[in-house]
């Protein structure tokens, strides 16, 4: 292994099989700490950027996980808080695994330590991530990812891996990085035990996320119940189907394509093929709340209304849903 | 005072200022029992009907109140748990307090044990009971009441009267009693510790109370708030407003008058003025699910989607925040 963050001008198309890179997960809650112990795991040099008020939760730099990917234990190269200390290392890869709302401002940091040929790989949820990190890192620094294994932490440096849906998919929306690239990232996080696969399609596949997240999650924090409760009752079926059909509208109007040809044949997948398998799933949304979280309801419903607004419609169904959320999060800050 | 019960062919008009009355109280949650208490207090016979399934819960006929209308302590003249035990005794007045869901249920009931000079005074909440009972038993039997104290049931038999917004009003909306009779009972009511007044607008009053119950209850209920926190976070303003428009709409639609010229008049006296002297309290609603209590919301928001769809429009806010409360209930039970 090379020392690591002294590499200058390297791609990644030019690695070889097997070859390491150095990496920074930035941000460090269940993804982050799942993405950061399964690549350290596989040999990669792996930092990790997290804010200073967070530092004293990890007590050193061992971080574990259980669950779906298996136990793993490891210690990482190093642990950043300070943008500075950034500025000098070599970056093969940032994966930015913060939630939504924090997007914009770990973009800005980011733009600050990224080098010539550092690429970011968003392992987020939501709209809206892509068009920021785009918007300011430019689309030939981005990747985008729909990762779609859910984990919890269960203590600062211990992650469960609870459920996986598909593998991870990994593309450039705007075709702006080679094909090789991709791949050489998608073999090495499959090699370190998480499976991931590039599509050219990857932003379709990441709004059959937006539009199941943002039928199931408001709806089962706001209740607190299951996904198999929300698809059993009449009426949180008439809900859902409102939110998934102004969904449709509203991309439509955006040009935004989705995987499906109308509402009607996403709702058949939803309810036949989508929901038995996480039927006794829990939103992360609701853990959110219960742990008075800020939740991602502004990058789900909350981005509905204001892509509706952007085309001169309205989304008020997906706006109620948004308040409440809202609501709630304000109640229990209060 | 006359034995109770025997007298026959009495008219409610030709009672002397004093006179006792024959009073079954139907129903004997907190309103119920507030009625009661008041009313055996000033020294009128009070029977009582309930449901025989609850009856284990009063271990004797004692009924006692705290609160806003003061202490006081009485025993009825008796319970009733069975039809075929009321069908010879001769009733002045039956005051219904049962939930809005039971109403129905109840009018057929008293349709077999209501005399030619009974009335039946409604003291329920939301759209539906005046219309159920006055096609059941005839509009000249059926007085309209708009009960605008709160209390609270502390244990079966004791109740809190906890707010008193606005004396009860009465009213025959389709002027099919004489004003004497009501105006015999407001006054037989305020002189039992209830103020309550005659209004020829009973039917309008008490939509008031519709428009602000439908706002504010199942948000409350739904975000476990007061009506302060409801009226302070833009989110819930919002959908408040949405549920105030689509109400004016509907009503309109259904020839329904209110007391205000546009929703924009009736918000600004509903943030304004209704509000504030209410803003620590939390709907009954909210303590309905807490204790795994049906709602009324069939009364209240399901109600005006009910009259929505009767007058060709779509209610789809008071839609939402019904299938929401149903949902919770559904849960409950569950």
């Amino acid at each position: 292994m090379l020392e690591y963050g002294k590499k200058r001008g390297r791609k990644i198309a030019e690695l070889l099989e097997g070859g390491f890179m150095d990496i920074l997960v930035f941000g460090l809650g269940a993804l982050g700490t799942v993405f950061a112990t399964c690549l350290k795991n596989a040999g990669h040099n792996v930092y990790t950027f997290i804010k200073k008020e967070h530092l004293s939760k990890f007590k050193n730099k061992k971080l574990k996980i259980i669950g779906l990917f298996g136990e793993k234990e490891v210690e990482l190269n190093e642990f950043f808080y300070e943008l500075k200390d950034l500025k000098e290392r070599f970056l093969d890869l940032i994966i930015l695994t913060v939630k939504a709302f924090d997007t914009e401002k770990a973009i800005y940091q980011i733009k600050e330590i990224i080098k010539p040929d550092t690429l970011v790989l968003l392992a987020q949820n939501g709209y809206g991530n892509y068009e920021i990190a785009s918007k300011i890192l430019g689309k030939e620094k981005v990747i985008l990812g729909r990762v779609i294994f859910g984990a919890r932490v269960i203590k600062p440096g211990l992650a469960e891996v609870t459920v996986i849906a598909d593998d991870v998919v990994i593309g450039q929306p705007d075709k702006a990085i080679d094909k090789t690239t991709l791949e050489n990232i998608a073999n090495m996080l499959t090699n370190a035990g998480i499976p991931t696969r590039v599509s050219e399609d990857v932003y379709a596949i990441l709004w059959d996320k937006i539009l199941y997240n943002s039928a199931l999650n408001p709806l089962g924090a706001l209740l607190e119940c299951s996904y198999g409760d929300l698809a059993e009752m009449e009426e949180t079926r008439w809900i859902m189907n409102k939110i998934i059909d102004e969904i449709f509208e509203v991309t439509k109007a955006n040009n935004i394509k989705l995987n499906w040809k109308n509402s009607e044949e996403y709702k058949k997948i939803f309810y036949e093929k989508l929901i038995p398998p996480t039927a006794k799933h829990y939103p992360s949304m609701y853990y959110d709340i219960k742990s008075g979280k800020k939740t991602e309801i502004d990058a789900l419903n909350g981005a509905i209304v204001e892509l509706a607004k952007k085309a001169g419609l309205k989304a008020e169904i997906n706006q109620v849903i948004t308040n409440l959320i809202k609501a709630k999060e304000k109640l229990v800050f209060k």
